[in-house]
This record gives structure tokens, sequence and C-alpha cells, in this order.
């Protein structure tokens, strides 16, 4: 995601309400950081944080946690979270320790269009690769929900055979959700350029 | 499928040594069908047969049986075997009591371009729904595979969101297997009408 420059980086992270500092502390006892106890559902590589945003403003009974590792992105969601947001946080962290952030705590993971890695050698970097499949079990509760999005055919055909090679049972399969499904979701900016463009993006639901 | 007048089906299907009469009267005991005890591959809708011929004579270790409703479409297929295959066998049967004609004997199945009941109300009648999935159980021995090629991408969706329900694993997901894949298959005449009008066809391979 291109980013123009944003300055002063540092000072809004240190300033947001919304940020958790040092989110490993919170291993575990991520219910600690909301007002109410309720269902915990995270997005990793939340960008600029629309999607999140938008959910946890339709779902107050929902908390969310989005969790994205460049500084600067993370900067700019910040700044668009509405200062009334209450079961919302943000870890600037990278996923790749995910299974140190939640410990059985988690109820469900967005992934909206995650970078796809193309090449076969750069395969264990995706987020559906087995390697993060197998930390996500450590951060789900017993029963567990992925639901993807992605505009990347290849990236999703891969998720759909690890998803599935993992245990987990697929539903409401689409290569252009917006055309054949009627779900419960919200739309970045990123996903509304795709969508100007007549791009079809592809969804999935994996339970386990 | 379209077929031209065949006016001496009786005749055909009489005289035929592939054809066996009676076939659930082999259920448990197909190896009898078979100068050789080795592995069984079946494909259900066989149509015209050329697949499971192509098969049959590439993979003289393996026995084959196709299975196919229609009685003018079976005689087709009988007239076609060159007569020194001993590794095929033809049932003229329909696969919604597939339950009773194997038990726990097929290593593995093919699905080419099934008929994709493409109205909801009629899904039921879709070869990989959990109607036939469950049936399925029955005659595949321990080791199960699935191995479906198609035209009808929201059958072979449908398809993909079954077999992971029913707990099988998903390989060699593609929407264009001819130019994604290396995989030993055979190509019916019906497929190759579709690969000359450009038409791609999905493949999967589901493993349980």
């Amino acid at each position: 995601m291109r980013l123009r420059n944003l300055k002063n980086t540092t000072e809004i992270m240190e300033n947001s309400p919304y940020l958790v500092k040092a989110p490993e502390n919170y291993c575990g006892k991520t219910s600690q950081l909301f007002p109410k106890k309720q269902p915990l559902h995270i997005e990793i590589g939340m960008g600029k944080g629309d999607f999140l945003m938008q959910m946890a403003m339709k779902h107050p009974n929902i908390n969310y946690i989005g969790i994205e590792k460049f500084d600067k992105v993370v900067a700019r969601a910040l700044l668009k979270i509405p200062s009334d947001l209450e079961n919302l946080k943000i870890y600037r962290f990278d996923a790749i320790s995910i299974s140190s952030l939640f410990s059985h705590e988690v109820d469900k993971l967005y992934l909206n269009f995650s970078d796809p890695w193309p090449k076969k050698r750069q395969a264990k970097h995706r987020l559906t690769s087995p390697f993060f499949l197998e930390q996500y079990e450590q951060i789900f509760k017993t029963a567990k929900e992925i639901k993807i999005k992605t505009d990347n055919v290849p990236f999703f055909l891969y998720s759909l055979e690890t998803l599935s090679q993992q245990g987990y049972q697929l539903y409401e399969i689409s290569l252009d959700y917006q055309k054949e499904l009627q779900i419960d979701t919200a739309q970045s900016e990123y996903e509304q350029k795709f969508c100007e463009k007549g791009i079809p993006i592809c969804h999935v639901k994996a339970v386990k």
C-alpha cells in the first residue's frame, strides 16, 4: 500500500488511546483492553483500518483488534478512528509472531486483501500458509472462523487448499462475492477502488 | 449429452464382454471381474467412455469401472472399447444407489463434467452433494480420493464446499488446469471440444 509521507508518525502513535503499547503483555487477557467482555474479532494486515472501523461501529457487541506491521500505516489508521469507539484497539505488530499475542481468545479472523506473495518460494509468507494456520491454532478459541476477501485468484485458491488441509470446512466460496453473496461485511477504500474498476473480489468463510 | 440414434442398443449391450450384468452381485468382490488384483478406479457418468478407455490403456496396473445410467450412452461406449482391454468394465447403473455396488473397495473416483444441476433446489442431484458424498463413504477403502474436472464454475465451487465440509483435503485446485497444472490425466472428446473453444476447465483432487 502506497502512503503519502506522514511526518509525525511517532507523535500520533504515542498519543493515540487506540494503539496498545506492548501488546504481548495482554496475551491471554485481551478482554482487559475493552470495557465490555464480548466476542473478539481481529484483522491481520488491517491497512488504513477502514474495514475494521466500519465493523466496530456496526457491531458494538463485538470487540475488534486490528494488527498492522508498518508504523506509517498504523498512524494513518489512528488518525481516522472516531474518538468514541470503545470496542476497537490497534496493535503495531508483525503477524509472524501472532501466537504471542493471543491465547485461545479470538473468535474470528479477517484477512482482507492480504499480500499474495506470488512467487512459489515466498509461499510461507502468505497469511494462509501452513506456518500461519498452525499459529492460528493457538490464538483461536475452540471454534475457529477465518474470513477472506481478495482480488488475487491464485492466492485465493492456494488458501482454499491450505485451509482444507488444516481441517477447515469451507463456506460461501465465491469468485465475485458482491454479485453472488448476501453477507454481512464492510468495504475498505481499497476494496471500493477495485469495485470501481470492475475487478471481482473472491470470498470464503472457513470454519473449524 | 446428445447422441445420434443407435438402433441396436439392446443387442450391443447383450453381446459385449465389457458390460457387467447385475453389477450389484459383485458388491464387495469386484476383483473377481478382472484377471489381476490391483487398485480399482471408477468413473461415475463416464459418458461415451473415452476418458476411462484412455486411462485403462495407459495404466494396465489399475482396474477401471465406468458407470453410466443411459443405455444408449453405454452402448456407444461399448462399441468403442478395443477388444483386448482386460482392466476395464462397464456398469449400466444409476449412481443414486452407488453404495449397493461397492463395499470399501474403490481407491479413486473420477467425476468428469458431471451434470451441474444448476438450480438450487436440484442441488441434491449433484454428484458432489452431501447425499452422494455420504454414499461414497461406503464404496471407498480407508484412503479416499476424488478427482473432478468440469467447465462449470458454480458446480466446481459448490463441490469445493461440500468436499471440505465432508472432511476432504483439497489439492491441485485450478480454474484452468491445462494452463496451470502438470497432471496425469486423459481427455475425452467432450473435453477436447471445450478446449478447442478456449473454455477453461476446473480441476481439484480431494483426499481423505
